[in-house]
């Protein structure tokens, strides 16, 4: 990917020189931005919103391979992952801290690219970039991202507010990222073992993109604000719907029933999960990484989202004795359980 | 160090719970504080105050060598580094967020080490965790902190401040993290040759305390909070007082000179630097990790602190064409060099 062009050795720009290389082109604009890039640490004037802070860890090999992601995709991805987490506190993002650590392998065209995608999904969702570190790696490319964002006082939702009786909402649809991986996957697979084929992902626009550059649901967060609807839980689908459902039943101590004719799947989605021989409800509810909102709401909001052909109701919210179950297409009760993120199991040192 | 206990398996917690053993220790105090661990994200009311942010890597074997750190003191040193930041900007520190990944060889109870080291700096520093993520990692441990204070709105300190005719001032003691560091170094060669010696560390507490678990200058940001000082520039001395001086003088675009005889030097740092025929003046100028405050202020506070025992004065600023020049004991005038961090050449993929 970064082979056929002129390579710069990072050691010649050194910590500093590459910080600054890196950042120069980043606007801060902000008005509760008191000091971005170049000092010790950024500062914020929070004036009389509440902040919202999460920090999440990307590693080559674990979160992200270069061998089917350009790096441009993995910094848009791992800056559309870090809102994410903004987003399901229904708060908008407006600043992020990157810190990254790279092996000798990487050439500052490669770090470039990597840049130019947080930069775009910086300039995207008018985020700021405020600051970061550099260091090397032993081996390959860990990036870290803080990401901060601001909510009303009286609008910040967790996700232990669920009430028997409330509907179960998912934005977006399901799954696609998941089928996007496998199909880069067995294409990975396909090029390794040089068998003569071409990369075949033909009609797989969709999916494909759902894995590699996904977006943040800001805009979910910001129709919320304009129809005046403050859910009563609220989380994003990184691990999967599975595992989403599971902690805002535990937060909320509540049940959940959750209608499998209901959750929206992309017919390209469905196709692929069916050519993989993965049940597309499976790839549905436990497939990782769409960043859609999955979201309760009291019944009276019913009327503002029924229109809306971003907003699928997929259940309900029971007591918490009836436990996680999904309604299945032939009307049978199957209790959930909570996939989602599993990496501990499969890596070794 | 974790070999002679009951191992524990990670993936027998998963990530949900592993995230929750390892914080449910720590408490959540701050009044700014709204939502803390167990949610997308930490949630802070800034009230009338400017928050400063600032986020550190820190990767095995490039930052930390678990040879000879204890998991403990990585933990606390960690710690130590990111909010050093945030008394860089004269800001007082109150709230971190660490995510870890971490290979398949860490069991629990290193974890379980490291994690008290981190809590054991928030409690002697008054700050709190307010999240993180962990991930598996294809090698070794990565460790991210994102480091959060707070400072009144007129006294946040830049580097850019300095002006001609200002006091350069430093505190504590310099190069004793970096002779700590040599000696830790010479005694993990000797391990590895087999050779028939014991570590030979005795009379050698300071600078190996200095390295493995070093401090973060908040009472000297208290200090000036007491004595009505706001310093004119400050930096914290991480990468070496050579590379800040470098730093304090190209962003207020001015010159500097230092006195080689008011370079604070522990007599252990001293002696520990002439067994390594390194020139002490060397290990104080150039030796990173120190964490102590360099800092500048105008001549008028120079009664204030001029009877302090932890702050030295060790030059003054000049105009910016006169360079930045050491005043040898000799009475020689000697460019000064960034050094710093050079980590890009050293190490490989």
């Amino acid at each position: 990917m970064f082979e056929n062009t002129e390579k710069t050795d990072i050691s010649k720009l050194g910590e500093f020189g590459l910080i600054e290389h890196l950042t120069k082109k980043f606007d801060i604009q902000h008005e509760t931005t008191t000091i971005g890039l170049g000092d010790d640490a950024a500062a914020i004037d929070c004036a009389d919103k509440t902040q919202v802070v999460s920090t999440d860890l990307f590693i080559e090999n674990i979160h992200f391979d270069i061998m089917y992601s350009p790096l441009m995709h993995v910094g848009y991805k791992c800056i559309t992952a870090s809102i994410s987490d903004i987003c399901a506190m229904n708060a908008k993002p407006a600043q992020v801290l990157v810190s990254i650590a790279l092996s000798s392998r990487y050439t500052l065209e490669a770090v470039e690219e990597l840049y130019t995608g947080i930069q775009t999904a910086c300039n995207n969702y008018n985020i700021e970039l405020l600051g970061g570190d550099t260091s090397s790696s032993v081996s390959g490319l860990v990036i870290s991202v803080t990401a901060i964002g601001y909510a009303e006082k009286n609008t910040l939702v967790k996700r232990s507010g669920a009430k028997a009786g409330d509907l179960v909402c998912v934005s977006g649809d399901l799954g696609g990222a998941y089928m996007g991986l496998q199909l880069l996957e067995r294409e990975k697979q396909v090029f390794l073992d040089q068998k003569d084929m071409q990369p075949d992902l033909e009609g797989k626009d969709y999916v494909v993109g759902r894995q590699l550059r996904p977006e943040a649901r800001v805009d979910i967060v910001e129709a919320f604000n304009e129809l005046k609807i403050v859910p009563t839980s609220l989380i994003d689908v990184s691990d999967g719907v599975s595992s989403e459902l599971f902690h805002i039943s535990n937060q909320s101590n509540v049940g959940m029933k959750i209608y499998e004719e209901k959750l929206p799947i992309d017919q390209q989605t469905y196709d692929t999960a069916l050519e993989f021989n993965i049940p597309p409800t499976t790839a549905a509810m436990n497939g990782g990484e769409d960043y859609e909102l999955l979201f309760t709401l009291p019944q009276a909001h019913y009327d503002k989202i029924k229109n809306s052909a971003d907003i699928s109701i997929i259940g309900y919210v029971t007591e918490p004795h009836e436990g996680i179950e999904l309604i299945t297409k032939s009307g049978n009760l199957v209790p959930i359980e909570a996939q989602g993120w599993e990496n501990f199991k499969k890596n070794e040192d």
